[in-house]
């Protein structure tokens, strides 16, 4: 980024107290200021795959790219870029001007140790992943190569780009490259590096973090596993719940074959279901959260670590309740192309002629029906606006007012609408004794009652004399001061409450 | 991001003027740089979170944070950091290299005042937001500490970032920093330390903007007041039209119960005419602005301020017809799974046996239906990829032509399309007179006015004469030159009527 | 970016060699500083809106701005932004500190030769568009002004930037300037004031990349040009033999009228094929290329040429088969609203009734039908998901592992649940002689073909034995060495498969 416009004026303000030539002199000195102020040539230990895309990225970026291997003379030329200076390994250390890349898998790091001279004071750049998940007994890889050269300045980073991003460059939008380590000038010789490269780098601190930074590659969507556990197991649960009630006992007992329920309508059911208590389960925990530190009067104690972990699984659980809906959605539009739609209103037109009942029509089941479509409609339509939100380019250009108001909000306006369009549903059916077959709630009734339970706990809240005590403790009023300050601390966690009360 | 790699030999080369000595001072000489070098140490006053969040974020991106307090005894160390500094406010102000952060409520700047020797020179962040919309007499928090710290640079940032993104960094994608001051030098420092801390800096210019920045946090959706505005209003007004048409004229005159229409068919039929009247509405202002430009012979003269504020929302009124055609779609999918569909269906079966039709196929209403579904379903396509490419992460990766292709080219046919739906829908309709009982047009006759004012207006700018000249003036030639120069112009706002012609 | 804290104490440090003083000179001192320190002067040769837009943004990112005119007294001053400085083109060019804008259209080039002198050394920003697509004989622009400036650096870049976002700034989002160049050193400055002017810098390479630059903002669409054409094709004969097949022959032979259907039935028809088919061509590349792949030994061979176009065309092919894949959808959500159903079901009522048939249930029927919907619905649901991924903010914040899964796994199971949806759908008509009139397969026939080719091509390259081959060769692994280094190879391409396998 820096370089090019501001040096010269300083560096000849600087050598002009030594010489006053102009002319001749003039070009040579912005050679060889050119050779200072250029970007300086970066050292590859390794040549495969990762270090022919890496030499790629830097030459592109206008640096020298030394390619270091252990016998030179047997690579493919034909392989690396045009450019890229294939040496020995102690030629690329030594003729790196700060930052060393070894490129090459960990277990062959200790073929490095000759290099420890050449490499004492320079950059060095850990540039692999782990090979499993659960930290080893000695520590990351960037660790342990720290440990290896404790001359040298170990930075971790660079391993979550693939070797492809790194050859077309970040050009199709932003890539994260995740760094740490314990020297922040050497931290900061290869931000500016990956910004030149352009990738964006983030800061993780130290090398502590590193074990993170390799595993992260391994990972496959940490943060779903816990939503996507929950949501199936309760789809399988109620599932079976459902099975039973409405297909397995009517067979047993009365041998009525609904058996052709199960691959379409018992799923759309059940879809409904796993997709209110889901909505129920996103605004559940911060309500707990407003519990305890209403209780506690403060927001400087950590929740249990359940809490936490349920508080940070919102986003995804919306989501999936989002998912749910949409299906269920899709679902029951699709009900009226069914055969068995088409043969059920055949039969009743038969029945209907053969009674002679010249009209049907029965007036509260038609506003049941429209209300609680329209009522399940506009859910959707709002869950729709906050799953939009949800999308990073969208959610990072709201304030925080507003993330505020569409997550808060407009989530519990969804949750009202879905809790009205089951009742509207189910209304009549939930006071029949006929729906408790088998001594058995119907499902809806069984769906309701999480979000239910929700929906008061916000109204238990709302008063304003609770209300204004927790907005004070939130904005760090405390009901006992002063009190001992809490040894192991961690505000982070606590804090997310405020997002969405 | 700069430092690390270019940084050493330029400072080696002008000292060795005076030392030529190397080895054992070139280490100690390497602290000392490291020291210059190294993220300079970083000042905040106050303690509470922002001040706590802020040190965790500059401890993080290697630098030393001084965190100054008014009795920095009483703090609760657990609370900050480790690494931390907590220091007298004093200590911090002086500690700082050049960038001191104001982490207090504007109330107590004046608790600084003793300070001014020591922020002599550096650069002080006002980090506050505004107590509310609408500019006091004193002008915004910040250029109050400016004329408070006279010698000191005032910028104004970090405002719009909450403690939870400072703590996290900007890890889940790029969060902005709005910046502004007067200084170009101090603001390029508050830049760097932003990038280093992971935000990307945008900035807005001299102190003057400061108000803005700190009302931005404030405003909730400030560009979508207006076209939400207008969209509820149309729908009420349109509503309250077919309630009248379609409900409660026929329940006065012949005691007709329509009532259970209210719930979904009314809602439906008004959002289909909501939605074609904002989508005239994005439209027409262009058309109006062309004709203006063509009139005028030039586009350097400012359009009167509601044309511009009707041009700016046009992005926002599109998604909202983008919308209220969403819900019309699923509302018409819902249309035969309502028991009101299944009864009137039992009923005509019923009626046709009665009257012993074995045939009830009417040609005509076949290809009518099937062709305005068509229509509306192309309609609705076109419109969903108008609404994909306004995400800005989609938007941002189009060129200009592409972009212009989008919003003008496929909006033209999204209209088009749409009107086409609503004339196979009523052509009939429209010229039966039973159609305009009550001395009342039926509510798409209403809503294809302004679509059709629209399409009529752009076939008028399509011949070649009007639209080259359009094109030249939009070039930049005029009519009449030479003219008088303006003086107090805004060439921004004439320029966006290129975009979407 | 850099400059502020960290060059003040270096300079003072190499100043203090010559100069004791304190105080007084201080400050005198600070402000030279400035000067050299604060963003420099550019200089923008041209006046028009480029020009204008240019200057404002320059001045807002603390720059100073020159605009050069051939004649500045006739310039209208009121059109640039406050603090922009009219001057003379020489005065412009002279007073840069290092930048200078050439914005100005190629033809007016030749205007320049003057300034060869005043313009040697300073880096010449080309920032026009190509006239038309196709190289000329003489090369880019940028390469043309390079020629004529010889002692000029020459930096490709800003002409993707529109006046108006150079005016708003990259308030909204990551607005990318493409650059390219032979000075690296030039390079860095431009990217620097790129940066610093609020855009994000893509440096391109050297010079010879400056004509794919200017032709940028001219391509529309480049990529989808393919994919768009085969789904177009595929469209047009499938509808022709879903025309003739249904329709045409049907009345040449028996004269019966199924005319209406053109509209709805047989587009929604013929868009499952097109959907189906062009998924396959999604996946068809990747299995193509692993067989190559594995019957060369080596990953270090280029495809033939179609095959790279094809691998790179698969996320455009894949979103235009979820495209045609939800227009399914939304028509067969209509179907039964249309007049067309409603009278078929009446006329089958009247059938029933006259034939006396209480109950018209065909049990095998009802479960065809709901697990035929459940897959599509489900296999839709699996393409929506990809599709969601496919969007840039969404597709970057996934590692590797995670994008595999979604691409790969997700892809084959979509197609799998698609080609079962078909098989529901058509099994037993697929069988019955009747099926096959006019000697033609019924279309879900031909649309089954290709995916089911591509779900037995991966079943056959899942056995371990090759599998794990294959997974070697994509290491790097290489069946037979030693071999002759190829001379003229391009890695990029060939890794590619590696994403999708």
């Amino acid at each position: 980024m820096f370089i090019g416009g501001m040096r010269a004026p300083l560096l000849r303000e600087s050598s002009q107290v030594e010489e006053e030539e102009e002319g001749e002199v003039e070009v040579l000195h912005s050679e060889e200021e050119a050779r200072h102020r250029g970007h300086p040539p970066v050292g590859i230990l390794g040549s495969g795959d990762f270090s022919r895309s890496l030499s790629a990225r830097l030459l592109a970026s206008g640096h020298r790219a030394l390619v270091g291997s252990r016998d030179p003379s047997r690579l493919p030329r034909g392989l690396f870029p045009q450019g890229a200076e294939l040496v020995s390994q102690r030629e690329a250390a030594e003729g790196a001007d700060r930052v060393v890349f070894a490129a090459l898998f960990p277990e062959h790091y200790h073929s490095l140790a000759d290099l420890r001279d050449v490499l004492a004071g320079k950059v060095l750049v850990d540039v692999s992943n782990a090979d499993g998940l659960g930290c080893g007994a000695e520590g990351s890889n960037a660790q342990r190569l720290a440990r290896m050269f404790p001359q040298s300045h170990v930075v971790k980073g660079f391993n979550v780009v693939s070797a492809w991003a790194l050859q077309t460059g970040a050009h199709d939008g932003n890539r994260q490259v995740l760094i740490c380590g314990d020297c922040p000038d050497s931290k900061a010789a290869v931000v500016q590096l990956a910004h030149r490269m352009g990738f964006t780098p983030v800061d993780l601190g130290c090398l502590g973090a590193s074990r993170a930074i390799e595993e992260a590659p391994l990972r496959a969507f940490p943060s779903w596993r816990g939503p996507i556990l929950t949501t199936v197991l309760l789809f399988l649960f109620l599932y079976g719940y459902s099975f039973m009630k409405g297909v397995l006992f009517p067979y047993l007992e009365h041998g009525r074959n609904n058996f052709y329920q199960l691959p379409l309508e018992t799923v759309n059911e059940t879809l409904t279901a796993v997709a209110m208590v889901t909505l129920a389960l996103v605004y559940l925990p911060g309500l707990l959260a407003a519990g305890l530190q209403l209780s506690r009067g403060t927001k400087y104690r950590r929740f249990p670590s359940w809490l936490d972990c349920w508080l940070g699984g919102r986003k995804q659980l919306g989501l999936l309740s989002f998912l749910c809906a949409v299906l269920h959605a899709v679902y029951s539009m699709c009900l009226s192309i069914r055969k068995a739609a088409k043969y059920s209103l055949l039969n009743a037109a038969y029945r209907q002629v053969k009674a002679d009942i010249p009209d049907s029509w029965v007036e509260q089941s038609v506003w049941r029906s429209d209300l609680y479509l329209t009522c399940g409609i506009l859910g959707l339509g709002v869950l729709a606006l906050l799953a939009i939100t949800s999308l990073p380019s969208v959610g990072n250009s709201l304030n925080w007012r507003e993330f505020t108001f569409v997550q808060s909000g407009l989530g519990y306006a969804a949750l009202t609408l879905v809790v009205m369009h089951t009742l509207f549903f189910g209304w009549d059916m939930a006071f029949s004794p006929g729906s408790y077959s088998y001594y058995l709630p119907p499902l809806f009734v069984l769906a309701l009652v999480l979000p239910c339970v929700v929906l008061v706990g916000r109204v238990l809240l709302a008063p304003p004399c609770l209300a204004s005590r927790l907005a004070k403790i939130r904005r760090g009023w405390e009901s006992k001061r002063p009190r001992p300050p809490p040894k192991d601390q961690e505000v982070g966690i606590t804090d997310r409450v405020i997002a969405d009360g």
